[in-house]
C-alpha cells in the first residue's frame, strides 16, 4: 500500500527515494515498531552498496547495508526503535566511477519526501517521529473547537455594564468601537482597555455554540489580570472579577456539559505578571511578593540579577517577571499540591488546557503537567501553543519533541493556516501545498495529526477574512477544507459572523452581535454538519492528490469501512477540467456541495478516469464511496 | 481723601507723585469726567515748571502747565476724556541745573504709583481708563460663580452610564479613575476619554451648589462636540446628546432660577471644530461643510491657503480651523438672524457667555456681540477670557480695551490667583501684592473690577490645592481671601470638596461623591455664608493695608455706609503683631473668624493704635464698623 502524493517522483541522482512512498508504515512509528524501506538503484551505475544510516538524535544507532531484492530495488528494515524521540536517517551510496571508489551521501529534499544528494556536512536527514503509544480522547479528536477572547465575545450582565471594572482603566463607550492599546511614547500600554464581555455572556451563548456544532470551547485567560487578554496572570487560582467568579465559572462547565461542550483553559507558565500575588510589584496583593521583599514565599519562582529592579522576564517585557518553571515550590503550587492550579480547575471540571508559549516551558516541566492532568482525568487534553512544526521544533537551542506520546497530546495549528492562506493567496501551487502538508502529516504521530488544532485566525495573527483581503468567496473556501481536513476545526469567535481584523489588537474585536453576517454563520453550520454527517472526514486518514493543476487542491479521507469522501478547492477565476486517476475503486457521485456557482459536471461513472469540471472559486466535495455494499 | 495703600511712597527724584494717592479720582474714570492731580516737588531744585502731557492711545489730547499752588504743592485740572479708551500720561518737568535748562521726564514706576524718572524714550506712561458709564447687573457683581466642566461633575442618569455615548470612545471604567489623554506617538490626540457628567446630573446637584451659596453657575462649552471639553464646536445650536439635549437644559435653567442661580455658557467663537456641521471634515455632519465643497454655504467662514486641507487654525491645531469673525454669514449666524445662537439659547433663558479666547475675537466681534445680547437681555452679562490685566492687554500687536464698558463685563481673574499664589508660596511680600492689586484696582473701571471673576483654580490651570501643595491651611487662606475680596468669587467645580489636580487633565478629575473632603465643604460655606452676612464685604471698596510684615496681607473692605471689615492673612508660621494706624475711625472687634488656632488678642479698643496678635497660617477677619451709630 502506498500512502500520500502521487507522481511528484522523478528519477534522478543515483538511488531514487521518497519517505512518503518508499517506506512502511508511512510517518511516525510507535514505539518498538520496524520499519522497511525500499530504494530505487539506477542501474547504469556500477553500484557497491547502499547503506541507511539511522541515528537517534546526534547519535548513530543503527547502519543497515540494503539488500538487493530485485535488478532495481534495494530493501533494508530497522527494529531498535526502542525510546521514544526523534530519529533520523540517511543513506551513505557507494559507488565506483570510472574505476575510483566514491561515497555519496543521499538525505532528504528540502520540498518533499524524495532524496537528494548532499555533501555529508550539509545533510538534510528524514526524520523519524517514534513516539508512545497514546490515544487522544475522542471527545476531543472528534470536537469542533470555538475559541473565546473573553472581554470580546459577550456581556451577560442585564444592563451591559461591565462587572468590577479595574481602576484607572477605560470601557469602549459601545461594543461596537474598534480595539485599541493605550499606549505612552514609549510604546508601553499605559491604561487597560476592556469592553466588558464575561462569563456569563458565554453561558448566554450556549445554545448559539451548540446549534453551530461547536463541543469544546477554549477561553483565552480567565484568571485575575489588570488586562484585557489576562496573559500576565496576577492570580492562578481567581477567575478574573470582570468575568465572574467560581460560581459563575461552574455554571459554564455544567450548562456546557449538559450540550456536550468541554471547557478548556489557557495557562500562562513561563511567566507572571508584574501585577500579581507573586511578584506584587504594585502592592496591589496583600502578600508580600517577590518584588517587595527577598524574604516572599515567591522569591524563589524568579531570578534577579539585581533585586528588586533587574530581573529576567518575558521578551524584555518588564510586565511579565520570568518564572523558574523547575523551581520546586513554584511546580508545587501549578502541579503537585493536593489544591494545585491543575488540581484546583479539573476538579471543578475543567477539561484541559492550552499551554501558552509551550515553546519557554522546559520539556521536564510539560511532562509533569501532563503526568498530574491526567492522573487527575484521563480524558483531559494537553495543547500547547506552537507556531511550526511541533515534531521537531528547535527553541533555545534545544530540538523539542512534543508529540512523541508524554508531553502535548495537540498544538495549535497555525501551519495549516499558512499553508491555506499561502495557496489561496496564489504563493503556493496545490502541489507545494501538498507536499507542505505532507511533511507535517509525516512528522506527526497519527494521533496528533488527529488532534491538530487546525485554525485559520486567532488572537494572534490577522483574521481570516482581512488575510484573504474580505473576499467571502477565499474565506469559504478555506472554512470548508477546514472542516473537511484532518485534524480539530478551530474557530475563533466572530470568524463565523463575518468579523475581520488585522494584527492585535484589530483581530481583537467585539462579536458583532446583532450585526451578524448570517450568510457566513449559516456556511460555518453547514461545513460543520457535514463534517458530522461524513464520519470519514473525522476519523478518515487523508490523500493528497495531484490535480495536475497549480490552482486546484485536492485531496481524499478515506478509511478502512470503505468511506470515501473527494474534496476538490478551486483557487481561480476559472472553470476547471479535473482528472483524477481512480483504478483501484469504483466511485460515485452522492452528494455535492458548495460549488458556488453551478453543479459539477459529472462526466464518467465506472470508469477509470474521473473527469469533473469544477467552477471558480468554489470547493467541491464528493461521496465517492465504493460501491462495495450499496 | 486718600485711596490705597499707605506708606508705600519714599521722597525720590525732584517730583513725587502717586497716581494712587495725588489723583482724584482713583484709577479709571467715566467718560468726560474731569480728574486733578497733585505733585509734590523737590524744593532744593530750580523747577522752572512742569507739564503734564496727556495722551489718547499714542497720541497726544492735552498738555497741561501745573499750578503752583503752594511751596511744595503743584496741581492741575483735565478735562478732555470724551472719548472711551485708554489714556496715557506723563510729566516733562523743566528744571534749571547749574544754569541751564534741562527737561526731565517722569512716568510711572513698574511696581507701584509712584513716578520714575525715564529717558523719553522709555517713558513707562500712567494709565487712565475712560468709561462709558455703564453697569453690571446686580445679580452678576453680587454672586458667587460655581463653574462646572459638565462630563466631570455628575452623571444624572439613573443607571449612571452615560448617555449617547460616542462612536470609537473610552468610558473611565470608574468615576474616580485619574483623567488622561489618549494620543498618537505624535502626541495628538487620538480617542476621546469620558466619564459620563451631565446636565441631569447637575440638576440633581442644584440643591448642593444652592446650600452652599451659590448663584451663578458657569459651564464649560455644552455644544455638540467629539470631544469631553468641547472647545471644538460642532453645532452652536445643539446640546451635546452626551449632556442632554434642549428640554433637559431648560428644565435646568427653570430649577436653578427657582434657587436663585443663573446659567452661563462657554462660546467658543474664534474657531469651530473639524468635525462639525460647519467645516465637516470628516462628513459626521449631513450638510456639505467648507472642508467638503468651495460651495457650501460655510465656505466664507474659513481662510483656506490651499483649500481643501491648508487651512488657517487656531495654534497650528488642525482639529480647530479658525473662523473670519467679521465674515458676515458667521456674525449673521452667531449674532444678528432671528434664531442666531445668541438669540436662541437667550430666549432660553441663559444669562450670559463667557467668551473662550476674547484675545483673539475682533474688537468688533465683541461689541456686536454684547450690542445683541443686551438688546436681547440688558440683565445678561458678557465675561472674557484674559489671562493678563484686561484694561490694556495687547494681543497680536493691537491694544485692546475690554473694559471701557462696550466690550467685556467681566473677565477671567487669572492676576487675582497669580498674586494670591505667589503671595502664599512666599514668592512676593504682603508690600508687593498689595502693589499688584493695586495696579488693577487702578485700572479697572470699578464696575469691572466688581465684576472681576476672582478665581483660584480653572479648567486651565492646577487647582489651588495642588498649586499649594497640598497645604490645606493656605487652601483655606486663599478661600477665604477670595471670599473676601472685591470681585466675583470663582469656584472651580470639586475644589470646595478637596479636589487637587496639576496640568489638565488631571485638573479636570470628577467630583468626588461620597467622598468629599467635608470639612473644606463647611469652610465654603462659612466663608461664603460671610460674604452674604456682610454686605460689605459684596459692595465694599478696598484699601489695602500695609502692615509692615512680609508675611502679612491685609485689606480693610468699606463702604459709604460705614461698615469695615479689616482682614488680615499671615501665610507664615508664626505668631504676628500687627500695629494698624486707625486713626480716623475708632474700632472695634466685633467677629473674628478663621483664626486656625486662638482668638485674637484684643489689646486697644478706642485708639489710635489697633494691635493685634495673629496666629500662624491664619486667616483673621474683623468687624471693625465705626462706633456711630451702635
Amino acid at each position: 500500500m502506498t500512502f500520500g502524493l502521487k507522481g511528484v517522483r522523478e528519477m534522478s541522482n543515483i538511488i531514487n527515494y521518497s519517505s512518503w512512498e518508499n517506506k512502511t508504515p508511512f510517518g511516525a512509528i510507535k514505539i518498538n515498531q520496524d520499519i522497511r524501506i525500499s530504494v530505487e538503484a539506477d542501474e547504469s551505475y556500477n553500484l557497491k552498496n547502499i547503506k541507511w544510516i539511522i541515528l537517534k538524535d546526534d547519535n548513530k544507532v543503527g547502519e543497515v547495508d540494503l539488500v538487493r531484492e530485485s535488478k532495481k530495488y534495494y530493501q533494508g528494515e530497522f527494529n531498535k526503535f526502542n525510546e521514544t524521540g526523534l530519529y533520523f536517517y540517511y543513506f551513505e551510496v557507494e559507488v565506483d566511477i570510472n574505476g575510483n571508489n566514491r561515497k555519496l551521501f543521499y538525505g532528504k529534499n528540502y520540498n518533499d519526501g524524495n532524496v537528494c544528494e548532499y555533501s555529508y556536512e550539509n545533510l538534510n536527514k528524514y526524520q523519524i517521529t517514534v513516539h508512545e503509544d497514546f490515544k487522544i480522547p475522542l471527545w476531543y479528536k472528534e470536537g469542533i473547537m470555538y475559541n473565546i477572547f473573553v472581554d470580546r465575545f459577550n456581556n451577560g450582565n442585564r444592563n451591559k455594564k461591565p462587572s468590577n471594572p479595574k481602576e484607572n482603566s477605560f470601557i469602549y463607550a459601545n461594543w461596537s468601537d474598534t480595539p485599541m492599546y493605550i499606549r505612552d511614547k514609549n510604546d508601553d500600554i499605559i491604561r487597560w482597555d476592556f469592553y466588558g464581555g464575561n462569563l456569563k455572556g458565554i453561558i448566554e451563548k450556549l445554545p448559539y455554540l451548540s446549534k453551530m456544532g461547536v463541543s469544546i470551547i477554549y477561553l483565552n485567560p480567565i484568571f485575575e489580570s489588570p488586562s484585557n487578554h489576562k496573559y500576565n496572570t496576577g492570580d492562578y487560582k481567581k477567575i478574573d472579577p470582570m468575568f465572574g467568579d467560581e460560581e459563575i465559572l461552574k455554571e459554564l462547565i455544567e450548562k456546557a456539559n449538559t450540550k456536550g461542550i468541554n471547557i478548556i483553559l489557557d495557562g500562562v507558565f513561563s511567566h507572571t505578571g508584574a501585577d500579581s500575588k507573586y511578584f506584587n510589584k504594585f502592592g496591589n496583593y496583600d502578600e508580600v511578593g517577590a518584588y517587595q521583599s527577598k524574604d516572599s514565599k515567591y522569591s524563589s519562582w524568579y531570578t534577579f540579577n539585581e533585586f528588586p529592579d533587574d530581573y529576567k522576564c518575558w521578551w524584555g517585557v518588564k510586565d511579565l517577571p520570568n518564572v523558574n518553571e523547575l523551581n520546586k515550590s513554584y511546580m508545587n503550587y501549578i502541579i503537585y499540591e493536593e489544591d494545585s492550579v491543575i488540581n484546583k480547575w479539573t476538579s471543578m471540571g475543567i477539561k484541559g488546557w492550552r499551554l501558552d508559549v509551550a515553546d519557554e516551558l522546559p520539556t521536564e516541566f510539560i511532562k509533569e503537567f501532563r503526568k498530574e492532568l491526567k492522573k487527575n482525568d484521563s480524558e483531559s487534553i494537553l495543547i500547547g501553543e506552537v507556531w511550526e512544526d511541533a515534531s521537531n521544533k528547535i527553541s533555545y537551542n534545544e530540538r523539542r519533541s512534543y508529540l512523541v506520546g508524554n508531553q502535548l497530546d495537540s498544538v495549535m495549528g497555525y501551519p495549516f493556516r499558512d499553508n491555506i492562506v499561502s495557496f489561496l493567496k496564489g504563493n503556493i501551487t496545490s502541489k507545494e501545498l501538498n507536499n507542505k502538508f505532507m511533511t507535517i502529516k509525516e512528522n506527526y504521530p497519527k494521533e496528533s495529526f488527529k488532534a491538530n488544532l487546525n485554525l485559520i485566525s486567532s488572537h494572534d495573527v490577522p483574521r481570516i477574512k482581512t488575510e484573504l483581503n474580505y473576499d467571502e468567496a477565499m474565506v469559504k473556501l478555506a472554512v470548508a477544507t477546514q472542516m473537511t481536513f484532518e485534524g480539530v476545526p478551530y474557530i475563533y469567535y466572530g470568524d463565523e459572523a463575518g468579523l475581520c481584523g488585522g494584527t492585535d489588537p484589530d483581530n481583537r474585536k467585539t462579536y458583532p452581535w446583532k450585526n451578524e453576517d448570517e450568510n457566513m454563520i449559516e456556511f460555518y453550520k453547514q461545513s460543520i454538519n457535514t463534517r458530522k454527517q461524513y464520519n470519514v472526514l473525522i476519523n478518515g486518514d487523508t490523500e493528497f492528490i495531484d490535480t495536475n493543476d497549480d490552482d486546484v487542491f485536492g485531496y481524499i479521507r478515506f478509511n478502512d469501512k470503505y468511506e470515501k469522501m473527494l474534496i476538490l478547492v478551486n483557487r481561480s477565476l476559472e472553470n476547471k477540467n479535473i482528472s483524477i486517476d481512480i483504478k483501484e475503486n469504483t466511485l460515485e457521485i452522492v452528494d455535492i456541495k458548495y460549488s458556488s456557482n453551478k453543479y459539477l459536471e459529472f462526466i464518467s461513472k465506472e470508469c477509470e478516469e474521473f473527469n469533473l469540471q469544477i467552477s471558480p472559486k468554489s470547493f467541491n466535495i464528493f461521496n465517492v464511496t465504493n460501491h462495495i455494499e450499496v
